[in-house]
């Protein structure tokens, strides 16, 4: 028999027709009332039980976390709380969950730490957190294609297993299929990777860009939404061995077009979630407001979930250089009473995160693009400056999160990228077609990258990322 | 200076205010005709050019690949093939290309076999036929989102990187980061993968279903998007090491409601790819109609690119089971004058790809689902009819392509999932998650897979599966 979806319902007009729905038992509060929900959305359908119709069997086994299927008619509700409910006259028991599982509490209103959670990653997504997490990052997903689908871009599947390594640095997985106990050894006693699967060492990418560049080469404006993968042992709340990212790629395009198209498209699918995540926002925010409750009064933020997305939507990225940004933090309070961790002194020093934190939650009280840093802690693939010291580089800064994109005008002149490349040490024969790629029809082109997961973290207020993704992988951890 | 895509300016009203293009010089005839593309369109901007008003020094430059900037005033056109063109007033050449470089001759008008442009694969996509390969590649992309979005799907990151096996066969790549020459081995002599980065041994995973199945349960209705990965040393036209894999799972939906969306689905991709890939599928299906004169009268398709396109929308797929297959080959006249190369003579053999064809393109004339397929030759997961020997397993076969979407209703009864995994020697401990589902609140649940790149090829016409994704990955290959 069909059944209706409960966002639908809850969207009806009350009638007399019969109607059907499947879902999940959320709660069942005296005999009578049960919660239901099926996953559409975080709203449950209240279905009203007369106990004398049914069986003691049947309700015996309407338990948390059963599925069952209930028929009946959608009457205006007696209760507050909702506009609709179902007067039931049908109940299928599908599948019964034992109320005595301890597995099964985690699915009962009483609270139970996001730690615990992680370990059952499998029923999280049926707590109302984590479906409301999950529906929210499918929802910010959509957006990111809808925006560059609309502003002419093409989907770019840049490849997953690679020769290269992209970063010129970032620890890689290695994806192999020798036997890896006795892999075979070449003349000079060396792994003979000629032997692996792909006849060469190969590795999962850390970062789709240098194919992406050839293909804004030809297509003029691309962007990859795939997985990245990093082999650092960082267990941190802010770090994942396997993430997504974003990376759009423009052919014609300078560093200043650069940062309008990112501080339009974060903004975009910020706005995209107020507009389409109401209820999930809603309960997101009121989940943060609880745990901030928990923590010291300095620690909380001034603002609530919501009011921080609009925060971003209603004010214009500041921009402001790396040298800039030196100067107001060598004379900032915590540099000069020392309560930085690490004292900025001199031009050139790489900024930590504190420091990122001072100068937009602090003296900006804004998003920040910082641009124009040094050359030498940035990536060979930077454009050059005409003072010899500094690279066409961009970083969103974001309060609560740090940095949020990262990108740069790329270094379009031959000569230039080759000497880059040799002095930092970069193979060349193995980014021969990325050479290439200034020697036919170079051009200026930009691009940046965004970690998906932590915008969702910043749309949904979740603090530890391993939260904001289905099943988290990190040092230790591959469960499921 | 701010420049106009080339498809926009294709829309345009000639008008007398000045415009400003950017792309990549295709041809320049006549000293005096350039023919610009940037990547936006399939289609080439006309630029004429007075050459008595440039310098030779510039003209010079204007090679086929070349990177040029026009500015000048938009006309109507006086030569046939457009409807406006460029009055140059202003050319600045931006990046250079030796006419004299071989590389480049795969961008001259001249045909070059798809083998090689797949070594140049970072430059091939600016051809037209790699152009509207990857553009219609993006299209097709953006539509799978699209339906499911409006179907209250919710998209579902599954991790690439797992410790499990989802079909409990296919080869896998192996994932590591212990010393590859000598890793750290155990007490018994085995590889110690407790001290791997994950703990434990891991591989790039093969199918997003087992995770997809948590989150149907969870969130309802979901679909995953993202690269899977097969170490099988198949060097066909028709696989890839690593390739984009679709799946949608539905809870509370039996194989019929399966079937009922992988029919819908695969035509709201085909009819969005009409409707928004109109110049590029024209292109595209000229281009197959030169390489079909190439090939014998016999082997050539009766339908046009787009005309099968239509076919599929225009007809309802034929549902078979496989039984009613097997009665229909083992009559057939290729099995009875055995041109077949595997003749079906009883029930139970698993279908080949002849037998395939042969049902879509000779027998049926249509597309075909086959569903209810003997329980031996299929995946463990799958619904045990009442027969005790078939499956609730489905097979959409395209013409041309062959299977295109394998799914099936799966087992939600606990107990013989569990006898099922037992005699398929599925280890228990592994997937002890993926019972648990059977455990808490089970229902009818179904979904299917289908791989991107056979959709891409049937709307492409693309023959080889390695043109239709930017780099592919296959045995001994690798590179960028």
């Amino acid at each position: 028999m069909q059944h209706t979806e409960i966002t639908e319902l809850l969207k009806t007009e009350p009638s007399l027709h019969e109607i059907t729905v499947k879902g999940w038992v959320r709660a069942f509060r005296s005999n009578r009332f049960i919660a239901l929900n099926d996953g559409s959305t975080i709203k449950n359908l209240q279905c009203v039980v007369d106990f004398e119709n049914f069986e003691e069997e049947t309700l015996k086994k309407i338990n948390v976390g059963a599925a069952i299927e209930v028929s009946g008619v959608l009457v205006e509700s007696q209760g507050k709380g909702q506009a609709v409910e179902v007067q039931v006259s049908k109940i299928t028991i599908l599948g019964e969950a034992d109320p005595e599982d301890v597995k099964l509490t985690i699915l009962s209103p009483k609270r139970h730490s996001l730690e615990t959670l992680r370990e059952q990653a499998h029923l999280r997504v049926r707590t109302n957190t984590f479906g409301a997490v999950m529906r929210t990052r499918s929802k910010l997903a959509f957006a990111v294609h809808e925006y560059f689908q609309k502003n002419g871009f093409n989907y770019m599947h840049s490849p997953i297993i690679t020769g290269s390594d992209a970063e010129g640095a970032g620890e890689m997985f290695r994806v192999s299929n020798l036997d890896p106990k006795k892999p075979p050894l070449d003349d000079e006693g060396k792994i003979d990777y000629k032997q692996d699967f792909f006849g060469k060492e190969t590795n999962l990418t850390v970062s789709g860009q240098l194919e992406g560049e050839t293909y804004a080469m030809g297509l003029g404006k691309i962007y990859t939404f795939g997985p990245t993968f990093r082999a650092e042992n960082s267990n941190t709340s802010r770090h994942l061995a396997e993430f997504w990212m974003i990376e759009p790629e423009m052919a014609f395009c300078d560093l200043d077009g650069n940062m309008d198209l990112a501080e339009d498209f974060i903004k975009y699918i910020i706005k995209y979630a107020l507009e389409h995540c109401a209820d999930d926002l809603e309960f997101l925010e009121n989940r943060l407001l609880q745990v901030e409750k928990t923590k010291p009064q300095a620690e909380r933020s001034e603002m609530a979930l919501r009011e921080k997305m609009k925060f971003v939507l209603e004010n214009n990225f500041k921009r402001v250089t790396y040298t800039e940004a030196i100067e107001i933090l060598k004379n900032s309070k915590p540099n000069k009473k020392k309560k930085f961790k690490y004292i900025i002194d001199e031009w050139g020093a790489d900024l930590q995160s504190e420091h990122e934190r001072f100068l937009v939650e602090k003296h900006f009280k804004c998003p920040v693009i910082l641009f124009d840093y040094p050359a030498k802690i940035k990536a060979f693939y930077m454009r050059l400056n005409d003072d010899g010291k500094t690279v066409r580089a961009m970083d969103v800064l974001f309060p609560g999160i740090g940095e949020i994109v990262g990108g740069s005008q790329r270094e379009e002149r031959y000569d230039v990228l080759k000497e880059k490349m040799e002095s930092m040490g970069i193979d060349e024969k193995e980014l021969w077609w990325y050479l290439e790629l200034r020697k036919f029809g170079t051009c200026v082109h930009s691009g940046f990258g965004l970690g998906f997961e932590r915008m969702v973290q910043f749309v949904t207020g979740m603090g530890n990322i391993r939260d904001v993704i289905p099943y988290p992988r990190t040092p230790g951890n591959a469960e499921f």
